[in-house]
């Protein structure tokens, strides 16, 4: 199934991880930021349902000069102490979430159609391409709709969530490693469990895989590289 | 139309406002926060598809001790210079966002689905309501999945964007000036015109109301208040 999911990617297609029983037990949507356009933002917006989110490499976070959100809150956290009470010390699923900073392009008009969302989308992944991380401010503004996730070194060989299974497939694919991940949410408020997503997936003509396949993958493929 | 508005809201209903033309042209599914429902937050999530926040009172967010994000971006880029060229000095349609931070219920899983989000929510505005807003950080945890919006004093007698058009009538139906709001997206990934935003109203039995009648009803509110 890895080669189907890396496939997918490079043409452009939505593909659907589901993370682990051990984890959050979700399923996002992910897919190529490079490719992204208004149709698949829709797609995403009306069949996922979470929080539209970008993981983002942590090299390339590192040239686009952004850390994660906790470490913003801590160097304000002396102006506004709430800040620090406010303190993510007890996330069920792992020791810290990804979130980074939120971003508009700065060519969009209120940043939320998805217009908007999907050219915030694909330009970032386009300014990391072409390696312009340094006019990353000429181009965004923050805050904005478009939640930025950073991901750890090594990606998923450091920490398994969504973020890193996007950013270990992008790299195995020769893709730049910033992606787009959302939830799936179920007609009934939950998560949509594991036996409704690989049913949409079968449906809908999507590739679906697990975090542990694709963990796998990327050691050998860390090991060959 | 005003009283309908007020009405509905005090029923938990969800209704529709309609900013303006002159501002962001967009419609954006209202409702108080205090009776935040799963089955209501899989609507707006549906049915409306923007960024789901959630409008604050002045007065409650001095007494949470929350800023505008763009004030917990200023203490922290010394550290992080990036975060000056990001700074949003060109929105399009007003001076400046209200987006503050984002959070989650510390008694939420993974803080996404419209059971934890729907929580995330009525659990803040219940927090404000008994006035426990500096135990803020002791059942809330931030970066999170909601965001928080900060509206101006005297709501829109200041800024007539749809945190404060929510808030002012939070206030006149005398209920907690906590609420949320989320942008309606159309199906062609643009904002939904007016004309379908009404056209949806009516069929699914909204309360809809333009920006303009309610400034005109808080001017007058507050000229008797």
């Amino acid at each position: 199934m890895i080669d189907k999911a890396i496939e997918a990617l490079k043409n452009g297609e939505i593909i659907l991880i589901y993370d682990s029983d051990d984890r959050e037990s979700e399923t996002d949507m992910i897919t190529a930021a490079e490719f992204m356009t208004t149709e698949k933002m829709t797609t995403i917006r009306k069949y996922a349902g979470g929080l539209v989110c970008m993981p983002i490499s942590n090299e390339n976070c590192d040239k686009l000069g952004i850390p994660f959100m906790v470490d913003i809150l801590k160097e304000a956290n002396e102006k506004y102490p709430v800040l620090k009470d406010l303190y993510p010390n007890d996330i069920p699923y792992d020791a810290k979430s990804a979130f980074s900073i939120t971003v508009n392009y700065r060519d969009t008009y209120t940043g939320i159609p998805d217009t908007d969302r999907s050219k915030t989308e694909r330009e970032l992944a386009l300014l990391c391409k072409e390696g312009k991380q340094a006019e990353f401010g000429k181009y965004f503004r923050s805050p904005g709709h478009v939640t930025l996730l950073r991901a750890e070194k090594d990606a998923v060989l450091t920490r398994e969530g969504h973020t890193e299974l996007t950013i270990a497939l992008l790299e195995m694919a020769g893709l730049e490693p910033v992606g787009i991940c959302c939830e799936m949410i179920g007609d009934n408020g939950e998560a949509m469990s594991v036996d409704k997503t690989r049913e949409y997936a079968q449906k809908n003509n999507h590739v679906f895989i697990s975090g542990d396949e694709i963990i796998e993958a990327y050691k050998e493929f860390k090991n060959n590289n």
